[in-house]
């Protein structure tokens, strides 16, 4: 029998514990061990369960208790979690997380401990709740060199994209039913203003590319700016508008990742991911794309991916599984506007002379709209360093900017 | 430094050769071990390469070092690899393959006569290529009971589909054309009859529910038979045509497993699954639906996939993955014509008197196509048994049934 401890019963903690209570028998075949929650940490009283007497408000009890060899640490948040996490792994246990802000700001220096230590750090549900991405870019395309990561990493975001493609919504009605279903939380900032998916997409770059990429270092553009005008070009030019996070890396050692919304065309399969479901498309020089799919949040998706982790810690409790990457540096995302994109721009309050100044500055082969409304201009430009095209647009006289956007391919 | 050996040095052998020596550095760093091809057989004479003198046309040397401890099996065909990698598990060897008819001939046998020599018996490749699929199941997934698995398993026949549907070509012309891009083999009946694609899905049930599914349990319908009129009216019903492996849980402690072309919805994501990418969707307690995409076959994508395994048994010597299922029986795969489907009909020499029959027969709610060709008619019905929806086509009068498909959600 192997004792484990979960901190926090929010949520995913109370998933967890559901699923371990409720599928004791396949999980203790699988892990060839039994499973025994000893401890639940919380600060709130949760009585008339039936495992009530597993409670504890103290987490020196699970920090001082040697027979606890695996925790899950599920209560989200930096502090105190990154406090908790580092002494379990110090005192030699394993320990599995959902925390994506957690392991975005502290991952690789929590590696370093697991390993130092001899134990197992895991955080497969940190990045698509159940969707399996991290374990198998582990293990399954171990043989390759990861060459770019893309993918809709925020349920609550592509909710509403959705409700605004398919139902011609506005942004505040479709976040405002996103909120009454629950998708979204009262204040949605950490969704829509990107900073949930930035998270992801750290992780991603961090495990895919081998060494620590920090939120701060990554741009994020969320999806408040989007307009139901953007979203009828986009689509009579062929495209779906996602919120996409994007790491590639570079020919200079360096890489960039971003999160953006962008134009994704129709033929790209990340165009067909809609409502709350995420998708992770990951380039190896061998396998080329491969994509994970599946519900990126939720209760009980989450809590499966913390309880996979759980028994594979139980299972390797005297081996390391190979998930690693080194510490970050300064110099190691390239700045945003040094990368080569391509634009999809709209502007406003356009006479005659526009489209042909379009053609003489950005070329004859930029993809122009034809059926704008009047006083409109859209086009897609060529691939060209950011901050290039955006000079050029400023170039641009006889209009207004209303809105520049990635376009992907 | 461990040994390994490579069975067969065709498309996929000359593969894991090529990614083991050019992407020797990552790897060692990866398995913890420098990995070492001590041997490489086939019958076939190989010279000029940098590695030529591994190659040996005897079994007997690989069988019989023991410094050998992990053997790949990239040979393919049930005879001699059956014997081969027998032997080679029961010498404590751990044994990977991409050997789809060995595995859903033979899986449950070696995976217990690998448990019973403590050795690792894997085969990632053998389902979806390069793509991770079965690993994630096992893994990734362990916290959830599978409920249903379906797919697009075969890249040959997804091509041709393809080709079809977007480009119009007839199933001859675009079978040619896959024939001279190297997708498909000059006597193309495993491909084009969904024999391949039943293999895989036998593995995966297999996987899945626990019990190992023989291929003669399993009927097999290819795609020879499926006209541009099908294609056509597929999508006026909002439909594409698509070859799908599909498998469930039945309450009655059966499972359903076939193959079959079916009507995909536009709205379901294996529809937009194109050219020679597969994808697998499995369904889970916890999770719900999950999707693995990529492609399914080729030389650099399946060895990847052999050599992760080759990876992960050089980090496991002493213990065993957890990957493993009984064996079948007899009564385990319901008959097709038991389980509950929906069916695409198309009715050509009908008369005006045919509407009304299949109202009265299949009830009012029955989806009717409004603009078909003169004297053709074509419906999907709703969910019944097979059998009694193939019963009530036959008591239409004044038509001839062209085409019966099945239509899934």
């Amino acid at each position: 029998m192997v004792n484990v401890a979960v901190m926090g019963h929010g949520v995913v903690g109370s998933g967890v514990a559901e699923i371990l209570l409720t599928h004791a028998e396949s999980i203790s075949r699988k892990a060839k061990e039994e499973i025994n929650i000893k401890y639940i940490l919380d600060l709130r009283d949760f009585e008339g369960l039936s495992y009530s007497d597993k409670f504890t408000k103290d987490f020196r009890k699970i920090a001082d208790d040697d027979e606890v060899l695996v925790v899950a640490e599920v209560m989200g948040g930096v502090h105190p979690a990154y406090d908790y996490v580092k002494e379990c792994l110090l005192k030699g246990k394993s320990v599995v997380t959902s925390n994506k802000e957690l392991v975005a700001a502290k991952g690789a220096e929590l590696l370093k401990i697991a390993q130092d230590n001899n134990v197992n750090f895991l955080f497969e549900a940190s990045v698509g709740g159940g969707i399996p991405v991290l374990r198998p870019m582990a293990q399954c395309m171990a043989a390759n060199e990861m060459t770019e990561i893309s993918g809709i990493l925020n349920g609550t975001t592509n909710f509403i994209l959705t409700k605004m493609v398919k139902e011609n919504l506005s942004f505040d009605t479709a976040l405002k039913m996103a909120q009454d279903l629950g998708y979204a939380e009262r204040n949605p900032d950490a969704d829509v203003l990107g900073h949930d998916a930035c998270r992801k997409i750290c992780i991603l770059a961090a495990l895919g590319f081998g060494k620590h990429v920090y939120p701060e270092q990554v741009k994020a553009t969320g999806i408040t700016e989007i307009t139901l005008e953007d979203v009828d070009y986009a689509d009579k030019l062929g495209y779906v508008i996602k919120l996409i996070g994007h790491c590639a890396k570079l020919d200079n050692d360096k890489i960039t990742a971003a999160v953006y919304p962008a134009l994704v065309p129709k033929s790209n399969m990340l165009s067909g991911v809609n409502d709350v479901y995420n998708a992770v498309v990951v380039k190896g020089d061998a396998t080329d794309d491969v994509m994970f799919y599946g519900k990126g949040a939720g209760k009980l998706p989450t809590a499966s991916a913390v309880v996979a982790d759980i028994i594979d810690c139980v299972k390797h409790l005297k081996t390391r599984k190979y998930l690693f990457w080194e510490d970050g540096d300064q110099n190691y995302v390239e700045a945003q506007e040094n990368v080569p994109t391509r634009l999809y721009v709209r502007l406003t309050d356009a006479d005659n002379s526009v489209a042909p100044q379009i053609k003489a500055i950005f070329g004859d082969d930029v993809k122009l709209l034809n059926n704008t409304v009047a006083n409109e201009v859209v086009f897609i430009t060529n691939v060209e360093v950011e901050k290039d095209l955006l000079n050029k647009v400023e170039k641009l006289q006889n209009c207004k900017v209303a809105a520049t956007l990635h376009a992907i391919d």
